[in-house]
């Protein structure tokens, strides 16, 4: 055992990433990986399964209970955002570094594009079997398995507008869950928090175009369908579908952070720097508020200059 | 960076809002909304699919994690009530002032108004695309997206009880949760147990006319179906149902609040008085207590004179 | 509102219960009015809109769920048992005085008995509709919402097993979650917990009789069916069965004490106390664990001679 | 009341085995019977009813919070593992020690056996009236309820990888569960939360030949199901699949652990290590940890030489 321990220590010590910033980004590809896989997972097992193994609801406990795991599994490291529009609200806070978001928006795209090919590596058989393996249109089309489609009856200026809601809904969620002058979740409870939100998002704002409402999610396995057999008709169908999943959920960020600080956020934080400026009871604060602040949406502590 | 803390500093200034009573409405507008958005939008994904993307139990689960969702947005700026009847049953028990009463009702009702018109506009394109759009009545009716209709059995008198049991069951629940001298549900899991509770009811009571238990939540969406293409019928229909949820409400919360102190809460309560008056430690408590009592049901910290 | 609470105060003083056990028997009355209500509601929802409104998950979440907001309406005043086979366990193994029994027994039949009758009442419209309105047999008997049945392919005796099981397994999983020498669940949380166990049994054991392991979950409702308008039948139907989830259960709960106890329960138990006579560092273990013990399986301070 | 506890406690005394490793094999046995009482508890229920009173979706649950409840009942005392490939992955970190392998794989076996036999005897009579009882092929097979087979469209090599996958992907969530230095679950919660972990493997790779991802839970039911009825067949059906369920889950665990190692636990750990070294705060941290450690994944206190 004493020597098992040493060569764990030597490994440890060989492979340990020293670059915080490479580390988080690592974090966040597993964590986007396990979100995707579960998630793809779920709508793979529905649709090849022709129906007798899941429906919509399991795919939306799915995708919730996913990104709680994938939360879970980078949360402490680099904040479990899963999402480039998840980090672009916490830049546009100034809770996160700028220079974050174009490395996190990469390594989750990665991962998303991973956790697609490990769920086509896993239903393979299935896939070939399946009466439309590789269809992209069709009643029997099977690349809405990785990336989203619109659904028949949406224009592009509903889908547009689809997107921007959930993303909006999305970040005014857990802008709740994690603000540290609003309510206190059990420390370790907003991976679960933020899994229902995903969860109720899937439940009420799923059928026109599959809620992605996450860039990395949608364009990595979109790529990887792209690759993987079914062509180039992954970017081109429904006249350029796949922008909208990419740059609206952003749009979405800006007002879902604006509604949330308007209406909730703003108050509460000037509240207590009313009380903190009248008081002068700031010692104790200061040292507690950012820790709770760091629990889920950001590690702040960041290389480069200041 | 430095410069965005600034702008935002600024901006945090400008806006924020000082009046307590107004910004604890503002917060109970925002959080009926989330309510009302995704517990309505997950009635109109699964009536607008045909029910491929959902069924009862979606709609269900949406309103009880919405619930949960909306109340973790507000809870800590207004304790999180989302119904006029919870304001109502806070005020019976002398825990928030009457005059917050009127106000988070106007509040919650518009909100809910603006939560059923954002599902309106996302699924504008599969409303009007399916064949019952804008019908209020037959098999293929829409307006019990946003507002509730009772079932063809129910008769008003029927339909009276079943609101009033509804709210009073949810009214007994909330009770038990928010209760400082009962359960000790740990700090930040009672917007989840109440988000169970509001499930239970819709698994439980949600046959006979769609569990409205809040007139808020029904009011607001009404009125917007009225005005966005539903028409006046919406007010007409079964002989004026529209006030039943309007109003049994607050009966059915004058019965959960006798039910639930009968029962319980008064000799809690009364133990508790009871060993204070003789051991005269009433110090330790007196801090603690009505700490806990903040938590959800009220944050009773109110302008005007007391 | 000076005046309001005045009036509250005195209304507390003149109602309030100062006897312990009659004060816990209406908690647990209380309680258990409130997993019926919810869940024989769940079943009469699925049963009398043939489906369109529910199905057995459904009543499986509903008992569940009831199960946990039970427990937290009455957990800190009388243990919240909700179940007679409980509240044996409890006093078989010294945790609960035996003359706390059949009172608990009593009330907790009460309130099983007008859980059913709200629900009677609720959907009274619903039931004179439906077609199989008050018949206890046949394909649209509505018996069983109220009171458990054994399906066509049940004997006697396997019905028999079917409780001696279903409350073995609820015991032991009640044991393993109140047992203070074993796992910490956080406070407030064995509710939740509990909640689960129940939803577990009824998806696994739900299918010979409608997973009873409850004498009064089953007989109070029972009895309230036979005055109702059902008649006598329900107790002579299928040779008697109402007498298995009446008897069985407790015969269930001496195998579960027995299982657990022997298998876990004994060993963590005669661990402390080793380490205890070991070490003499009784002082805060016997300080700390009873408390812990409290939280929900009993409030053993009890009236009457010790 | 005095006599009672004097019995128990003598009793008590009587059957408590002193042997810790022995303890913690009945304690994980128990555990096992438990996680698979109740998942192939469920598996039995949709089979046999035919879909009236379940579906996938209900096992899928079914199974994670049976997981739930097996850990939440030995946790304390074995770590909660019933799984051999969980403890693998604990041996091959070193928190377990290699000798306690063995002896848990063979106690969760055997655990799995008699919770197989358990649901055999609970659903007897309906296993007999099932038309095709005692099958082990065709449309109404019935050995899938108790051990896991491949579906047609499944290749042995495709089977391997979906075993590798599912294993790899429970070790990586159940790592970041139990990883000390990564995230923070409240206590207790862990058990939760590998139940969900399950419930997302069901969720997502459930089709392929049913997310065994766990020798011993196969296995047993396996060896239940030739001895009860269903014969040798159900080790030599599909060219001896039952071997993939009982070999690939480790090699599942080896990734696993190499993934969540080098791509996240690694660094954590480095960190730790490297802040320690530097500012030589290893009191309070070392006392810390290990504790934390110890909650779910093991109890290393362990007989024997070091």
């Amino acid at each position: 055992m004493g020597k098992q321990k040493m060569i764990l220590d030597k490994l440890a010590r060989t492979v340990q990433v020293r670059n915080l910033l490479l580390r988080q980004a690592l974090a966040e590809c597993l964590g986007t990986l396990i979100l995707v896989m579960f998630g793809c997972g779920a709508v793979a097992q529905v649709v090849l399964s022709g129906g007798t193994h899941g429906m919509f609801l399991t795919v939306n406990l799915a995708f919730g209970f996913a990104a709680t795991l994938g939360i879970l599994v980078c949360g402490q490291v680099s904040g479990g955002h899963l999402n480039p529009a998840v980090t672009f609200a916490a830049c546009l806070l100034g809770r996160e570094r700028w220079r974050k978001f174009p490395m996190y928006f990469l390594f989750q795209t990665i991962g998303a594009f991973f956790g697609a090919s490990i769920i086509y590596a896993m239903y393979y058989d299935a896939l070939v079997s399946y009466p439309g393996s590789f269809n992209m249109t069709g009643p029997n089309h099977t690349a809405g398995i990785f990336a989203t489609y619109p659904a028949e009856h949406l224009s592009i200026f509903n889908g547009f507008f689809d997107q921007l809601i959930g993303t909006a809904a999305l970040i005014v969620c857990i802008l709740a869950i994690v603000d540290p002058y609003n309510n206190p979740i059990p420390q370790g409870l907003e991976a679960f928090t933020v899994g229902f939100v995903v969860l109720v998002i899937g439940l009420a704002m799923g059928f026109n175009s599959g809620y992605a409402v996450n860039p990395a999610r949608d364009f990595g396995p979109r790529l990887f369908t792209a690759m993987a057999g079914w062509g180039g008709g992954v970017f081109t169908v429904s006249s350029g579908w796949f922008l909208v999943p990419i740059f609206v959920p952003f749009i979405g960020t800006i007002i879902g952070v604006l509604v949330y600080q308007l209406m909730v956020g703003f108050h509460v934080e000037g509240e207590v720097r009313d009380r903190k400026s009248s008081e002068q009871e700031n010692v104790r604060l200061t040292n507690h508020v950012p820790n709770v602040n760091m629990r889920i949406i950001s590690v702040t502590i960041c290389c480069g200059d200041p």
